[in-house]
């Protein structure tokens, strides 16, 4: 159908003012007197609305009056400019075709409904400011990923969801089978007979795709995935989903200080665009949601990120320890508030913490020259904590084959993982970026639910 | 670290010529005499190899010579034309810095494997010119997508893969839990006790995200997902995989002959952006794996898809009937053989087949005026049959219903799906593209094993 978009509009109104042209959208609200009518057209391309006058010159007058929020119609008119409204202008309308009315019963009224409500009507959602804007900036940050890596030539590398094997121990799997769960096929020392499942073994949904990128980064150099990981963690917090989105770079004959040159440049890369192609919706976060979001991005966008040790980090915590619920000290993890205390107090920007204790770090990063420590990183930024993780991968076969067998691993499950650091191995280095953390960093969102179109935590699998 | 890649060079070749360059990569091969030596070196970044000339001035002469196929190293030294020999320049080595060695067993020798062989070490593979081709185009191809819907203001959603309903009976499912498979509880009445798994449901793994993008299409108008599908098919081919990809656009205010025109759109903008961006890796596949692709992909760039109805293609095909395996006649659905004699014999162009008998497509297309068919495309095109389905939805309510009620379906799995045609319903449309039959039939790979990293298909689930 031959429609312009109110996008278009708004980004080139000279050239449809005092012009005929024809809309689609819905009805976000509609009040009529005894000879002309007014309604607000949303029509999904664009954050705002397009008022449209209506007069009983049209033969559907009453028709039109009696539209419901919600209902779908097709108007042509003429734009015209209003200097003294709030809007820049508005269409008189020569006809409204009424494409699909609204029942009467259309949840999403005019006023303001709470998050915890629009949840229970996922398929509804999007129709609201809030929603609208989110995951459209949700779709931008996701291309801004995409447009980052392509423009420096990184390989875009799907990795398996569904895998036999578990890469870090991170966390409780899904298991993925199709036996048949009320009668579930047994081996003679009363074990789960997996040679009749479809893979003919155990499989899994995967937790990270990591090790599967870095068998392509050792042939492509540079490469990234982008795509779905689950953890099947029974927890309920505003932070987690049992399924939710990765970016996992990782890039050969580098180490773990290009491993932070390409999280910033990524991190503000991702930044920049949104504000520049979602003005509209980042002020509406900015005004609603989250006050000091856009003066936040800004300070990051214009910051060099800070660089910490772990060990340096964990001294100047410990002198505030009265200040945390978990207090600190050399081997302990970094809980959330100690993270944004150092990012938020401390460095007021975000801040790289650097070279972890290896007991507190995953198998197959770089053990450091003092035995003690890895080469990883956390970026840490205001208002979330940790952002992003990575490291520099231990290349030495010898190293990671002792690390293995110190952590009980089973070399075989882990060959091919090996024979990268038998044939020809390099130093390379990668991180994970939790997408929905990334949206919550962006929009102010608070709570993960509503960052992801469908969430899916613990109890709860709708549509 | 500060290296050039050998894509750089190419690119961009008279600003290096006779520099100093330092480049990181991968021995393709080797060999010596006793004073210098030749070794071809691939960096991943680009399909072409550059020559590297050491002499045994190095002090790690005797060391370099004794490399094997697969070694990494970093090589500093001068980009000299050669104008005498195949390749356009080599470095003459100042250095040669080894960075990881290749042990005697690297399985990829100079000589070409077989695909089947390759397919056994998933891990190295991608480190072969056949492999290295595929997998960029797969990235390259992917991000076409996403930049042709993005140019055109379509909002990415992210439709879920744990999913508690099964789209469209699309084949069988995988099931998802955390039940303890070897003592799954049951209710008294010898049911499984899902209330105890992870979601308090059954629930399987997603074969198609349409559902639930036409939820955001009516909010934002113009929609498209790209992510994983899954299909447990006992079906060992060469055009089916357990777990695919898929690009599933929807559009709002949108009839099926807008889907055609963005069907089309979208392949040859695929097409074109991949024949541009990848030249060298589009005629190694034109060279040694399929001759006629470049032909056959130009010449589908540059013609106007045909049209055709199933009733017609029907009688088309019918005459022919002595020519295949399955004879047809109106009712039957096409078979890949059908599909490439209409689109290699009859129209010698990619065709789109429309309208087809409503009982052999799914419930939610359209119903045509006859009472008869649907209003369904799909896309045909030589070499392969079948690339893309799509279809106008039904957009009534009550329509939907009788349909949905005609086979048996449960209006309560599906209220939030009506919903959509009580609150607002838009004519809308869609289509899936799977998109390794879209990276087979960019690159003449023939079989989908080689167009996905780490393939999984009945009984293989290998990394």
């Amino acid at each position: 159908m031959d429609l312009i978009t109110v996008r278009e509009i708004y980004r080139n109104r000279e050239q449809y003012l005092n012009q005929e042209v024809t809309v689609g959208g819905w009805v976000r609200s509609i009040r009529d007197s005894k000879t002309f009518g007014f309604l607000v057209l949303h029509d999904g391309t664009f954050f705002e609305t397009l008022q449209v006058v209506f007069a009983d010159q049209l033969e559907n007058f009453a028709d039109i009056c009696k539209l419901n929020v919600g209902a779908a119609v097709i108007v042509k008119g003429t734009l015209v400019p209003t200097p003294q409204a709030k809007q820049p202008f508005e269409i008189q309308a020569s006809s409204v075709e009424v494409e699909g009315t609204s029942a009467p019963d259309y949840p999403l009224q005019k006023k303001r409904h709470s998050v915890e409500f629009l949840r229970t009507i996922s398929h509804l959602r999007p129709r609201t400011n809030m929603f609208q804007a989110t995951f459209r900036v949700r779709s931008l940050a996701a291309y801004a990923i995409h447009k980052f890596f392509q423009e420096r030539d990184f390989v875009y590398v799907h990795t398996p969801l569904i895998t036999g094997s578990d890469c870090e121990g991170a966390g409780e799997m899904f298991q993925v089978t199709t036996l048949d769960l009320k009668n579930v096929p047994m081996t003679e020392d009363g074990k789960v007979d997996y040679t009749q499942d479809f893979f003919g073994k155990s499989t899994n949904l995967t937790v990270s795709g990591q090790l599967n990128a870095e068998t392509f980064a050792q042939a492509f150099r540079n490469v990234y995935t982008f795509g779905p990981t689950f953890r099947a963690e029974n927890s309920n917090t505003a932070r987690h989903a049992a399924e939710f989105w990765m970016i996992e770079p990782e890039i050969a004959f580098a180490d773990l200080k290009d491993d932070m040159v390409l999280a910033e440049s990524m991190l503000k890369y991702v930044i920049r665009y949104v504000m520049e192609n979602a003005p509209e919706e980042m002020a509406f976060f900015n005004n609603f949601v989250d006050k000091g979001l856009i003066d936040r991005l800004n300070s990051v966008v214009s910051s060099d990120f800070g660089h910490v040790t772990y060990t340096e980090a964990i001294e100047i915590l410990e002198k505030n320890n009265d200040n945390f619920d978990y207090k600190v000290s050399w081997g302990c993890d970094l809980q959330t508030e100690h993270e944004r205390y150092l990012t938020e107090q401390i460095f007021k920007k975000p801040v790289f913490v650097t070279d972890y204790p290896k007991e507190i770090k995953a198998f197959y990063m770089k053990m450091n020259e003092d035995g003690k420590t890895v080469a990883a990183m956390d970026c840490l930024v205001p208002g979330i904590g940790e952002i992003i993780g990575g490291s520099q991968r231990e290349d030495d076969y010898d190293k990671l084959l002792a690390r293995m067998n110190e952590l009980g691993m089973k070399e075989e499950d882990y060959k091919f993982y090996l024979d990268l650091r038998k044939y020809g191995s390099t130093r390379h280095a990668g991180f994970g970026l939790g997408f929905e953390r990334c949206v919550m960093y962006l929009t102010g969102v608070a709570n993960i639910r509503d960052a992801i179109p469908f969430p899916r935590t613990v109890g709860n699998c709708e549509l």
